[in-house]
């Protein structure tokens, strides 16, 4: 079987990124490739990378052009995703890499995003306790952000063991793809390049009400979440910095064994041996995560570290690890977990 | 006057980021030059973006080599310091670059160094509430640590008004050459270019005692801290991003208004409009510091972020600063608050 | 004597550096900034790293707001210049940092920048044989392209001893600030960081001509140069690789001399000692070229090879400079030789 | 058929990089794994990103070791693969990813390298003119090296087609991975980061004499290059500037039909549309190389510019696609050309 996809955003970061893994993935035909203002260009003069699709031009995404195919990634920006959904039906599998069916809460959505919510699609981080069979046959699935990506895989297990108090600080550090390809001063290479700095401060990140979502319904009561983002001077990558209060009584070792519990079977994410700590060059183009997880006695903290590919694990190759699952393929086909290092 | 200044350790990246403020400071004259392995050579071999000095040998060293000179800056290993500076006697007024005699705790020298205690010398952090008294005429100065700095200069606002609890959490972002010159292979820069790593995690970090030492005293009680360094893809820089839980009924006003307070007249601190928030290549090469807070009220906490650059407000423009003050020359000479950017 | 200076187009690179530079400067007296879409806007919203001046308003740049200055510094795009200056009058030394005024040539003018001529001001490369004397109490300058900074300094030494065949071939590196601080797809900082690339391969380069009236008159016949500038993963910086078949009979001692005799005096042109080779990090931020020359007897090539600072021997510094020059005052006053290294 | 593979000098970067590609190489088991002082270790505490292969430990050097296999390939230092070779006999394909069985010359090798010529063996860039059959069916193959693998691809066209003077010029920049592992202080982050620097001026590089070889060959005469490798920052990727003066006659037309039949059949070697110029992003961790040339008519040069990554097309890709040939199998098995960008 070969599965026949569409791709609604083939000029962005996120769309490059997705169609690079699509084309090694042996069960998928990359179909209809659709942009908004680039329409009309070959894939060649805007992703100069993706050889092989040079050639492929750009359509306007219109529900006509992406009728007919099996599964259609959406890589739109915020807020346009459900009208596009609503006409392409059920036989289609329609999967969001925007944030339009991520949260449950109308109220924050409506907060952070200002528009109206549209509603919850399963949501496509496999790893997060109970999400699999949620995924599995889905017609429907939500890619989460970057950033609750790497936060919740490195978190959720000290909060599903019952570990640490629900007031977590997170300092994440990302490459500037994530801020996408749009040309804006403050993302030019001149002034990213030697620069650390930090934007969304004090609670304004709209990823926020995501990772509070996702360690809320682990812990299994309301989680605090203080996140501060920065941009660092790398293309691709993040490295969320978290911790929390460690609850009395918590040993090193029971950390320990919550994070190899949590991460056992699971392909893609890797406790790293005691010592050695995530760096994003070892997931640089892969699916993997690589976690690290310390009790820091002194300060009673416990300091969970994660490192991901904002691109690969965080948008796309999350998108096709989900889009595996719910086509009842074997879930890692087409992805790697073998960053390209150094 | 001309002030007869040496240099031991002029081989590395502090002693090079000294000669080349002294060079600019018109009240120095640059005399002995010292090193350990590289004795010997020429400094244009060793840092050839000294072009002035690029014909002066360094040599061994010892204290004939050092002697009769106004000031002698100590760049060593840690441990090496005190056996100089006792042989040096109190004509000179001697500024340790290194760690031994920042520490006030025997006990916590012992734990994070490994050697005897030397001592502690005045503190030469002169925006720290009373240390500039401490500094004037003083015949011996211990410089304070990179991070310390950046950190303390973000927490001590906040601490010394009262405003958070005792309970410091800290990620900071620093540039490669904040580890120095010795070549190991996690520094090469085909591992640190795109790459964002941390280190030292979980309160193992040798600055951090310092820290405490710090935000403690100027608190007036005991403040722990969670600090969690990384190593960013740059050369120079340090973001420290430090955050507590803001006590019951503190406000965005009184935050902002302890901030203005502390760095009112300071010609190196810059608290930044509200909105815009540091960034290290503001201050790369310069001796200022960038500092923006937030009271994040979701979470309970605030956010305060400052950007120095390690080598220059970090390290030698600090140096240069307190040997000004110590000397009674107005306490900006030689130095620049404007950053190479971009 | 104090000197009041006024910057049109204080907003983008060139027009940051200098402020930097002109802040540095003991007889300056920074007065009226200009910029154009900007206007109305604080400093430092715009140049955070520029701290003392973050609280100037940029106004319009009218011939009024530029009135009243000993020297106006003109940032501003191509064809812009002539207008501002003729209104100016001769009571003040008109700097410009634009490429109007630099070519002889108008046809080439007119072939490369596809606008009327505008004439030729004396050029602002005091380093360039007989430049000096004409740059002397001068009220006009025309200062080089970073390019033909870097690309005349490696190769006028040879074709003013007659040391090679007039078939110049370039390839320089440069860092991205050289292409401006408007935002364009390409120089993201997602595109720059980890790629080098060409571009205005073949001949199109506008500084072509440029370097091609430096040589002809160095050598006192026309020189042919191919150019093949590249965009480099780093802010600042240009590295230019030049060489030219060496005529018959020249010894690698001929060429040595040559370059040392044309640097002899030269305070900001450092041709390194044999076996030492420019770096770009060796120049940062300072007004200092590095050179260095050999001869590849195989290949019969002299091979010559500059660093330079786009932004300050190659724009800024260059620029002030020449200033100091036709002002009267010390060629180096408020310029470094030395580097922002590491 | 399986094949079973091992590879002595499995610690460094061309050795991780070769892990990286065949741990996707559907006909490939990864079998002994050799190093020098590393043996002992764990994969996973050397290249952290191969993580499928973190547990295997790395055994000593030894032909016991690596005896049994299908393919070995070596990636030891220079003068050590011809007596390992020896002793594997003929039943194993054994490809030398080092210099020793590049150089057809003994007084090249001699001169360059320093020992006695080893000898010279079916040469793994498969797009040069002739090579495919010498390596179909081959039981030792020579990888090129990555400059010249870089510029052979850029110039054969040219020389191929006679087009172009026996005299070529030549700027490479690379990515610091080509210097390898062994931790130098020039190769630091903290150096190269933000600098642009040549190295082995004047016809000194090693990889000189190979390009002589390739390009002589082609030509059918013997060429002269002139040869300046730079180091750029970034930790892979070449990007090769390179132009010769065009026989008289030339034309742009025959200028490009020359490439287009060149690459016309070519899996791994893109001719970029007219206008489009290689970047050493697009090729990122893949196999492909990109390729554009022009005409300057004004200088009278051909220039022609390539990009690969130096750790895949440039190492171990090569070595790869040089296998598949010699195996029988599809020559792109394994491989992509598609880039991780940006």
């Amino acid at each position: 079987m070969v599965v026949r996809v569409a791709v609604a955003g083939a000029s962005g970061y996120a769309g490059g990124e997705l169609l690079r893994l699509l084309s090694a993935h042996p069960g998928v035909e990359v179909g209809a490739l659709t942009a908004h203002s680039n329409a009309g260009q070959t894939l060649g003069a805007l992703q100069p990378h993706l050889v092989p699709l040079a050639d492929r031009v750009l359509q306007e995404t219109t529900v006509e052009v992406l009728s007919g195919h099996d599964v259609v990634f959406l890589a739109l920006p915020h807020g346009q995703s459900a009208a596009v959904a609503e006409q392409l039906g059920d036989e289609a599998l329609v999967i969001d890499m925007g944030a339009d069916f991520r949260l449950e809460s109308a109220a924050d959505w409506e907060k952070f995003y200002g528009s109206a919510h549209a509603g919850t699609w399963p949501y496509g981080l496999p790893e997060l306790p109970g999400a699999r069979p949620g995924l599995a046959g889905a017609k429907r699935i939500a890619v989460p952000g970057c950033y609750p990506t790497a936060v919740s895989l490195a978190l959720f297990p000290a909060y599903g063991a019952g570990l640490a108090e629900p007031d977590a600080v997170i300092t994440a550090a990302s490459g500037t793809s994530g801020a996408g390809k749009a040309p804006k001063p403050h993302l030019l290479g001149s002034e990213v390049m030697g620069s650390m700095s930090p934007y969304g401060v004090g609670g304004g990140h709209r990823h926020t009400p995501e990772m509070i979502q996702n360690l809320s319904a682990v812990a299994g009561r309301p989680v605090t979440v203080s996140f501060t983002p920065t941009l660092a001077p790398m293309a691709r990558g993040i490295l969320a910095t978290c911790s929390a209060r460690a609850l009395p009584g918590t040993t090193a070792a029971d950390v320990r064994t919550a994070y190899e519990k949590a991460f056992a079977d699971e392909p893609f994410v890797h406790l790293l041996p005691a010592g050695q700590w995530p760096a994003t060059a070892s997931v640089y183009g892969s699916n993997a995560a690589q976690v690290q997880v310390a009790l820091d006695e002194a300060a009673g903290r416990i300091i969970a570290i994660s490192a991901i590919d904002n691109l690969t694990k965080g948008t796309a190759g999350g998108a096709v690890q989900s889009m595996n699952i719910a086509l009842g393929l074997p879930e890692g086909t087409g992805l790697s977990a073998i960053g390209v290092a150094p």
